[in-house]
């Protein structure tokens, strides 16, 4: 990187290193034994709460939030270099409290919840008792245009009556989850971006309905798993709005800035990772008279995927950064553009690392497809590349017309 | 194509078509269905019988053999057209008896085998009674160089005894599952490339161990499946020996050619399947204003995939051409080519019709993900691209500087 | 190929083959002295003319008509398979008479020359006399979008006046240009796609003027040239107009088809062409302990290059076939479908090659830099590629949709 | 950018952002012209001497210097920006005294040279009244492995006599090219990499024979000019070596570092131009119905270019960082990764621009197909890509193993 870490954040990411050497990659099995040998998959793993206090003991908790009073004050662009880290291990961010959607909904919280909402229901969030869910997306729109979804909430008397049928709510089969942010419409003639409103709904509220989880690709990422969620005739009381009716919009655009670098961020973790493995198994294997190490087109694909890996950090942290001096709004282009860029990057090095490793590459043998399928579905989340790319395109048409 | 099919090919085609629209992708779900509703994972949906039968009744049956006596005689280049539609569907294959590894191992059967084997192992396989498995690839070397192959077969009296560890034993785990070829070390003081035998051995043979099944992308291609199998000091009587010690490459070589054009017929018309779902889709999906199908940036990504399509068909179609003019070992380079080429633009086309399902895409809710997972798997098949394009390459090669 | 040619197409080819090895290869340096050492570098090399001659007088002349009365009834298909011979020298086309945009010019007088304009002007074009250029494009407008056309075709009284600023008009520069073919509107009223008119101008007369070369990637395509050419109050006989006022589109049209085959067949014989260069290069040179040809990495890009090559010519010979057997309108799609795909390819080998000969791949001592010149252009020629994209996904869709 | 730039760099930035717009783009056309109208290609048009006094006089000189004694003392990140700016115009490198290969050697004299060299030949490289070049390249073998070249220098008393066949010796054509500095073997049997030396040989030496210019693409780059350069038994004084005998790997590595930089921070520039023009095309031209600016596929495009840019930049500001910070030696993978990554980068952005400004794109009369042919020999100076990602590969690995 070329700005300087904080003394803080150097140790902290030293301390990182350490806990996911001594604590989280010896466990992975442990977690995926646990896993299968619990009585169903919607079962949490033991391990996963004992690392929990572990981490939390060592104060490598709740690291993503910026704000000083609930967390460790770090900026963007320090977190983004710990986030990276535990990118490495599909099971490290929620060891660290760092998983989404938690992330963003506690950000919600802290940004817009009223001091009873705090205490009801960011406070377990905080301390990991709890986990939470975000219900936006909808199977029957194309939700990239989020104009088009239609989920309805009524106000009626002192309550609001919700109607929505949603998918992608992840995390919502977890038997953790007591409260969803729900996005849908409060009022049709209003302005195009003020149409919407989210409100909260505790998870066991009567009309609530996970209908199912979705694969992806043949994962069901359980105990979390991304759920179908019906909300029918759900009734909250009407303090459950978050800001205000007609605010949805600027909730949603709020949240995805922090967001969107920290999926970036383990999506580099994720490709070190497959690059590591990469390189370790090209020195064990032989092929064809020599080790793979020392043929040159496996040191073109490690070169290829370093040059690669190097441009995403650096422009995923030049958002990061961008964001602390800026703003997420003034940083809308540089956002966009590692949601684009970087994916693309963790495919391909995941996935000439998956060639390499052979017919084990695309087993769990080794943590090459699951990584994959995630970065894959980064692609989709919060709008197909397509979507950004014609931001980009725009934003960057505007700024060379000036 | 180029070059017109015969009167009977043609008719066969349509029939295929017609079969396919009438009883293979309405009960692509009737599968589904019945795969999870049945006591485990491994028993076969009793559909696929019911189709089984349909299809022999209507002659839809053996369509891959191009032996007259025991098919219809058809050529590569004639199979080849029947063998894209049955790609559109995952079950299909089986539902003609065309799938893999049966097809190879009944072309060895007829090329090899004695009467005998022929009476016990061919005529049920022939008639779609049982299934086989071919155990070649080994976990623990590179097994794209087959000359790393450690298993052994090591004679005893008038028994051969195997030990091997072996995996990618498509199809081990079907209930149905009888006989397995096995490729291991007769003679390791033998010249590089005749120390290697194949032997049949009978599933059900003493120390045949199936250890587990081998996920792909988190699928586990239920009932059939990908097994590691263990030979622990399995006997079986010397007649077991196929063509004789030390013929096993020579096997190896002959059942490529014709698999490799049947895995890449698949791959087009799974790619076939992927372009078509976009194009619906496309059309019934609004986003900024106008449907998906009238913005330029999807003509843009259905018109790549149709050129990508295209060419990739004729090639196959060339190199199944060339196989039935000269012969598999002379379209050596034609049938290497397509491994590289159509697995990639199988991908590419899959890969774009799950960005315009967003995230319906990476779900079982279509057929996509799990076609792209089976399309990904096919890079590695038989040896990674990177051996094949070296292959390609030294054969070109020779070719100019002659 | 799939498909086989006729007796007589083989005869051709081996004669042109035989040839290309006596005449032109070993001419290639003469040529470029010749026009080197001219007196200016807009006078035709003498060697051209006496190789003229040599095809002449064997019967390797005007292959690519289809038309049995003034060619020698070849089929697209037939041709395409010389004309890849031909594109292997950029000084090939000339030599027997199938250079554009004489070629297009030809069949245009074939099918809409009155016999009095074919007497004139197409019988000194089939013998090689005079040649001839083709004003269409203009520098004010984009032109992919030929309604965007401006110059202007006036009827005054027995004449028509034509005012027009064009450039890219190929050949205008050769001292034996005699004649060209203009495109200009003759009714902004009319509808879309009948304002246009196509229109006979010779090039003595009064008004023409030939403003300068255009040059392409530092090239001047001398002695032939690209010219801006301004057509100031130009008057022609009304009978110079082709086939009627407002016919220009459909004029144009007509031409694209074969043209577009010959265009693409030309760019892969230069691909093999730089395959070839590549693959003796690599023998020779030596660096970092080995030769290049026995690298992998070299002998990827030759696999990837011959992958490439194969498929795009199937493509090529497809569209021809399909053009044969339905016409150039049924074959829309696929006309498109090559002008996109193997401008790319012809560039990608080519850049290829470049990258094996080092510095000496992009000077003039290697046909290599110029044959990717050329092909660059291809990319741009007939509209960019994205119009031909637009054009194959709106196809591609109506298909999907019916 | 990460990193601030100091206060003076800013400065210097935004004085050269004045100057380029008020001196350099409104000379190129007068530059060119001067050149088309001289006597002959390689005089050296007036209107060059003109502008570098100006930038002289405005301090505008020898910016990439980080000596403070000779230069301004600048570091390589904070030149690194205003190398980027001033490779926005082929022009504008010499102009302000930046222009390779004079860089390279008064860097050279700076660290090798002795007191009477620097007087000699620095002293008038540093004013900008002579100009020089570098010898090392050769036609007739594989110069990227440097243990290749053959050029001989041998010691005969109180001289050396050169005796080499050299090309790609930029500059050598400039009337005011003044001395070489040439490499060549003096010991074929000493150390594979001490068998090299360098020394300076005065251009105007008897037996020094340009033979000619090399052509890039079609472009002649006069009258600098690339060109071969035969030294025929040519005799120096002893004196004249660099550093001593064996010694010209050491050279030549020093060397690379900051050349890299410059090379790729100006191709960085030349894609930022590309862009520009090429949304300002895309603003100003209609088809189809609509602005291009306003289609979603150039959006697209520009996306890209400006994702691509951004990766690229900051990958070479972070290298450049890497070499102040801990020297060229340390940051040999980041160098290496800079020169695969940054040509590519820049050759696709100006594709691009190309392909929008269809036909114009490929001439003269936008510096698109000029910036492009660059771009594409950088791919190849210093030896191709494939040499660079072998070094990345191996140092990759290297560090992953440890």
């Amino acid at each position: 990187m070329l700005k300087d870490l904080s003394y803080k954040s150097e140790e902290l990411k030293y301390q990182l290193l350490k806990f996911m050497d001594e604590y989280v990659y010896p466990n992975e099995q442990v977690y995926e034994d646990q896993l299968n040998e619990g009585e169903s998959r919607w079962v949490v793993p033991p391990i996963i709460e004992v690392l929990k206090e572990k981490a939390k003991a060592q104060g490598l908790w709740n690291l993503f939030l910026d704000d000083e009073e609930y967390g460790q004050g770090l900026t963007n662009y320090e977190y983004a270099h710990l986030c990276e880290i535990m990118g490495h291990s599909l099971i490290a961010p929620e060891i660290f409290n760092c998983n989404a959607p938690d992330t963003g909904n506690m950000e919600v919280f802290i940004k817009y919840g009223t001091d009873e909402q705090k205490k009801q229901w960011l406070e377990p969030l905080l301390s990991g008792e709890i986990r939470s869910c975000f219900s936006m997306t909808e199977p029957d729109v194309a939700s990239s245009d989020a104009t088009n979804i239609q989920g309805s909430i009524v106000r009626d008397g002192n309550e609001y009556v919700i109607n929505a049928k949603k998918w992608w709510t992840s995390g919502a089969l977890d038997p953790r989850c007591k409260i969803a942010i729900v996005m849908g419409k409060t009022d049709s003639n209003a302005q195009k971006h003020q149409q919407q409103s989210m409100i909260l709904v505790p998870f066991d509220t009567p009309g609530v309905v996970v209908k199912r989880y979705l694969p992806v690709f043949g994962y069901d990422h359980a105990p979390h798993g991304h759920a179908e969620v019906h909300y029918n005739n759900v009734r909250v009381p009407a303090s459950n709005i978050l800001l205000g009716e007609g605010r949805g919009f600027e909730i949603a655009q709020g949240r995805l800035g922090p967001g969107r670098i920290h999926h970036c961020m383990r999506a580099i973790g994720a490709a070190e990772r497959a690059l590591e493995l990469l390189c370790k198994r090209a020195e064990e294997r032989e092929a064809f008279g020599s080790k793979l190490a020392e043929k040159d087109v496996i040191k073109e694909i490690i070169a290829e995927s370093r040059i690669e890996i190097e441009q995403a950090r650096l422009l995923t942290l030049h958002a990061a950064h961008k964001i602390d001096m800026a703003g997420a709004k003034a940083a809308r282009k540089e956002i966009a553009m590692i949601k684009i860029a970087v994916p693309r990057v963790s495919l391909n090095v995941i996935d000439r690392a998956i060639q390499v490793f052979g017919g084990g590459g695309v087993t769990e043998d080794f943590p090459l497809a699951a990584h994959w399928a995630n970065a894959r579905t980064l692609r989709l989340v919060d709008g197909p590349d397509q979507v950004h790319l014609r931001d980009v395109g725009r934003l960057e048409m505007r700024e060379q017309l000036k």
